[in-house]
């Protein structure tokens, strides 16, 4: 498509999405509540001509050679569709975050004065190939009252539309406005970039996807962005630390699933338990096939630690190795947190209350943890239900981000006349 | 200076001010408060000091031209200071927002979850001509435990520099990393290009000054920004509303401070009422020297209300004049409010209940009233203590920003040693 083309096709869709966000903005949470179960409905009704539609996405993308990662990634299943079904069902059930008020207080002048809950507006998703974030991210968005646009992957784009043909139809049947859910149908790259400039329609993009799409994205966007970059992790172990404790920690955050971006990338050891401790914790995940590259120090005291180079420090393998240290004392390891760390999950293992509360206190992060595993840093562990996200930047959302962090508040006021003197 | 000069002064100030946000970060709140205290007092002792830097920006300032509102603007007289002082012990009396702790739940897992309120990290204030925002500024940053960048006019910079000289002995007679507060220390505009880069440094910025400046602050930063850019505020006088009721509002929100951003700039009228209503409240208004530009309609029906343009339907007037319309009812409001309107402050003057609730919940913007005047939009008003602007963009803040807007939440986790299933 010509460049005027596209601006005016994206012109249009977010015009038809700010009038939309009202109507969603309004509706009862019933009704939202309704529409997501019939989704859900159809999902299952319709799911072989779904499932056909991928097919094609799946073949142009064999053909053009991608990986069977990325294929995998791709595919919409019974067992994909059986989980976008069981989401859409969850979401219904979660409550209502819009229209919440609290603080409500009386004020000097007589006026009374309160916080509603209210949804962001519009929101734009941008992400990958899976697209069961195509269901996953509206599900949410709706719920929590906002118009979404949602910009997929050009290789999944037939799976998408045929989702978002779903979504439509239910909407159709109660006559809703369709612009409430939007799906770029078409894949050019200026599609995007288009879209990142329209601040005065979008209230907020969240990117889904690699690093490299998401700092494509926050460099080019004039709209405020939700997202995190990466998450590199570290552990503590401090001196009065209970060894199995930080052993069955140190596995559970390193093994269970490597590739998730709460699991354990740094494992920071107290100089004076080192020799007892390391050898110990190095066998032991050496069991689970960790791969550990260690400082001079630590590969000193363990055969089984090889040496780590610099770029081995702060970085995030999400794959079955990881980085050790042995640090002078809670300072040195919170310095080096401050330095390596990516704000995402830190976690001490102490029997100190003292050192607990410092570490709990002054590391920067958007999960801070005494004596748990990195692996809890999830909306669902920490009971936000499903979660759009885990933002690891501090505007608006520090950490995993649910229904409640795709409304703000706005201010309101009772009065019986009141004016300012 | 050469462009590479001023990079690597500002890598420089912003390197400093991450690791000063460390030391500002984990200060307790009385120490923070004894700061602003000795700040105030010193202010009061370097007093002529101080009006003497200010006399030599002044001069200067008079020499280029710039008009007396703009001399007035940039002047620290005895009454600007005294107000300074006054906000400093305000400051320090209002409640330190770091570290309070809320939503504590144990979970499923056995781990307990809850939200610890943190600074921010680093802020970047930008401004215009007021001096006085040094102060003011730094004081609610720092006391919500912030390292703070100060960049104002160009034409202010000796006075600035004065109060950050000010603020750096009193840092130093306590041995605190000065970079907790820096002022740049010339006016080279690339110096602010190059600050809006930083976002590995700086987490937030803050302009304050005209739509151009705010405008092009947003533009350039990679940084989040928290604004305004005008305050368009309606209020909309329903079929039952109070006739006296209504007058007195639309007195004091459009007379008591013309030039404020929460003064009101446009009237809505019932059509139903209008006959009877709209002479009166034109003739009241005119009684303050109000101009009124009116709706076809509304000139028919006063003498006093001249026609309006297109332009003046959502104009910021920002002086003594007012837009009038004839509505329909409460959707046309509505409707005339979501497309005109700022997302500053709304207001109804109405005696139905209805109308009243669903004014309150479907009309966006970030305070809306029930019969209540608009200028009690305002951090003070609104029981905030002091406020550092009035955010129109719904990220993170959405109305008056006080304290706890110029801090953020993490997420704790008090464990036993779990680990995730």
């Amino acid at each position: 498509m010509e460049r005027a083309q596209i601006e005016a096709r994206i012109l249009e869709m977010v015009t038809k999405a700010k009038a939309a966000a009202r109507t969603i903005g309004a509706m009862s949470g019933s009704m939202k509540n309704q529409l997501l179960l019939e989704v859900a409905e159809s999902l299952v009704d319709q799911q072989p001509w779904i499932i056909s539609e991928n097919a094609k996405d799946l073949a142009e993308a064999e053909k053009k050679g991608l990986t069977s990662a990325m294929l995998n990634r791709l595919q919409l299943n019974e067992k994909v569709i059986g989980e976008m079904v069981q989401g859409l069902r969850e979401v219904a059930a979660l409550e209502d975050p819009v229209g919440e008020v609290s603080e409500m207080r009386r004020r000097p002048s007589g006026i009374t004065v309160g916080r509603m809950r209210v949804p962001l507006g519009v929101i734009c998703m941008i992400y990958e190939s899976r697209p069961n974030v195509t269901i996953d991210s509206a599900a949410l968005c709706l719920k929590a009252g906002n118009a979404v646009i949602l910009r997929g992957g050009s290789e999944a784009i037939r799976s998408n539309l045929a989702l978002a043909k779903v979504l439509h139809e239910v909407l159709a049947k109660h006559q809703i406005n369709p612009a409430i859910v939007q799906v770029l149908d078409f894949t050019d790259r200026e599609g995007i970039d288009c879209l990142l400039q329209q601040e005065a329609y979008i209230d907020l993009v969240i990117p889904r996807g690699g690093e490299g799409l998401i700092r494509a994205v926050t460099e080019k966007s004039r709209i405020p962005v939700l997202k995190h970059y990466k998450g590199v992790c570290h552990a503590f172990v401090d001196v009065d630390a209970d060894f199995d404790m930080a052993i069955q920690i140190a596995i559970n955050a390193k093994v269970q699933r490597p590739s998730a971006c709460n699991a354990l990338e740094g494992l920071l050891v107290h100089r004076e338990i080192a020799a007892e401790f390391l050898p110990k914790v190095a066998h032991a995940l050496k069991k689970q096939d960790v791969r550990l590259l260690g400082c001079h120090r630590s590969c000193l005291l363990s055969d089984e630690i090889e040496p780590a180079t610099e770029s081995d420090w702060g970085r995030e393998f999400l794959d079955l190795t990881l980085a050790v240290k042995v640090v002078a004392d809670l300072d040195e390891a919170m310095d080096y947190i401050a330095h390596y760390g990516s704000k995402h999950t830190e976690i001490i293992i102490t029997g100190s209350y003292a050192h607990s509360q410092r570490f709990l206190r002054e590391v920067d992060a958007s999960a801070v943890m005494i004596n748990a595993s990195t692996r809890f840093n999830d909306g669902g562990q920490f009971g936000l239900g499903a979660e759009i996200g885990i933002s690891t930047t501090k505007l608006h959302a520090y950490g995993p981000m649910g229904l409640k962090e795709l409304t703000t508040k706005k201010f309101i006021v009772y009065g019986a006349g009141e004016t300012r003197a």
